[in-house]
């Protein structure tokens, strides 16, 4: 399996905190030495740093926890191999342009049936169930909506049909983003955090680190943290629910479908 | 204008030393201060680093020249802006996927009415005449090849005439990859030097850098390294003419179309 690690700001933030959190479980705490990846938008465009190593071991890591890269959306994925090889191809996150827009995916989990996906012009590059499972995705996204909806909220219950029909194939917990719009499915673990005013320490599990958000933040800030399991102490992060498709936008839950219910945020 | 610099090898090989060179002419010893970014293709991935600062001063591409990654197909790119903003989306190098591939792109140039160019599905994400240019030969080269063709060189025919088209909308010099595969065209100015045993020294224009590839390198070796303007002195770099095409393959050029003429290399 593999970790995740998504975060969504109203102002420019960076992530070097939780990223040395997931960074331990990348061949110390945790199990995932098979590749690491992460991808900062700023404004339309997106820059990913990836390696097909072990992340407590990477040089390119090492940089991104030292270089605070100032994100309103951030994609983060560690890799314990299940299906393809361990390759710069199959390490996460994967990035494709759709309506002008980069969306870039991390999934954790694994697919059976999969290999029959349709998925047309989105056409894997590597072996991965998880990006033949984005490329469905976006095949079907685009099938549905030529054009990006004027009310996305159209586009985001589409899609969570879409994730359900995933879920069917197995574990998928997953990370979608275009920049503007953090998108979150659950199957069997994801949690979130918000911050905002008033702003308290937290203390990281996997290593000895403790930061002061008061220090680093004004009264406005509002920033959302989006993991596999929570990376801190004495904070009070949410489980989401089997088949629970969550929206967030600047900092913000804007929207929670549960597969078959629907709710707004 | 813009810097472009390439390489094509038959064995991974690290670029440290020529992108050393290209560095100092992102802000010290060239005007190139809007930008930088280098894709490297580890078998079918690729990875991008890229940063919308000039990159002598880069901290990121600090770590490009002193972390020796190596790879047989590289694309990298320093920018002086002329057509759209400074920002991570006008960022060169520019990848899209088509047949399944990772494509690779990096313009130095400036075209006019270039707004009505066709891109279709392959939509910019940012402001730029390159970008827009790349979109445009992906349209073009999805509808005349639905798959990838069993003689490439058929598609490199067809791409040498619709880079032909762009030169007549101005300056066109480009790079392109797929990672197998690295090809060039030149309207103004390319610089190509092969090495190859037995190696020698090379010293850097730029910077006060010598190499000795003969430590570097084995006897079988075969490296192509392609720039705007030649980066080392005491070497014989050839440049390329006006509506020149060349395709390059583990360090062998392995076609030259030139404009109206047609000659195998």
């Amino acid at each position: 399996m593999c970790e995740l690690l998504g975060m969504s700001a109203n102002v420019p933030t960076d992530i070097c905190f939780s990223f040395t959190g997931l960074v331990q479980r990348g061949g110390r705490t945790g199990p995932h030495v098979d590749g690491w990846g992460i991808t900062f938008y700023e404004g339309k465009g997106c820059r990913t740093f990836k390696d097909p190593v072990a992340c407590a071991q990477s040089q390119i890591a090492r940089l991104v926890q030292e270089y605070p890269i100032k994100s309103c959306a951030v994609v983060s994925h560690i890799r314990q191999a299940n299906r393809g090889s361990v390759a710069l191809e199959n390490t996460h996150p994967f990035t494709r342009e759709l309506w002008g827009r980069y969306w870039t995916f991390a999934h954790n989990g694994q697919l059976t049936n999969y290999e029959s996906l349709d998925c047309d012009r989105f056409e894997p590059v590597g072996q991965t169930d998880s990006e033949k499972s984005f490329c469905w995705l976006l095949n079907q996204l685009e099938k549905q909506f030529p054009v990006f909806p004027e009310t996305p909220e159209t586009l985001f219950r589409f899609l969570a049909t879409l994730c359900d029909q995933l879920m069917a194939l197995g574990v998928f917990n997953m990370l979608l983003s275009d920049g503007e719009y953090l998108i979150t499915y659950c199957t069997t673990n994801l949690h979130s955090i918000t911050r905002r005013a008033p702003f308290g320490q937290a203390k990281l599990i996997d290593d000895d680190v403790t930061i002061d958000f008061q220090q680093e933040t004004t009264p406005d800030d509002v920033v959302t943290v989006i993991a596999t399991q929570p990376l801190t102490h004495n904070e009070n992060w949410l489980k989401m629910e089997r088949g629970e498709l969550n929206v967030f936008r600047l900092g913000e839950k804007v929207l929670t479908i549960v597969s078959g219910k629907n709710q707004g945020a």
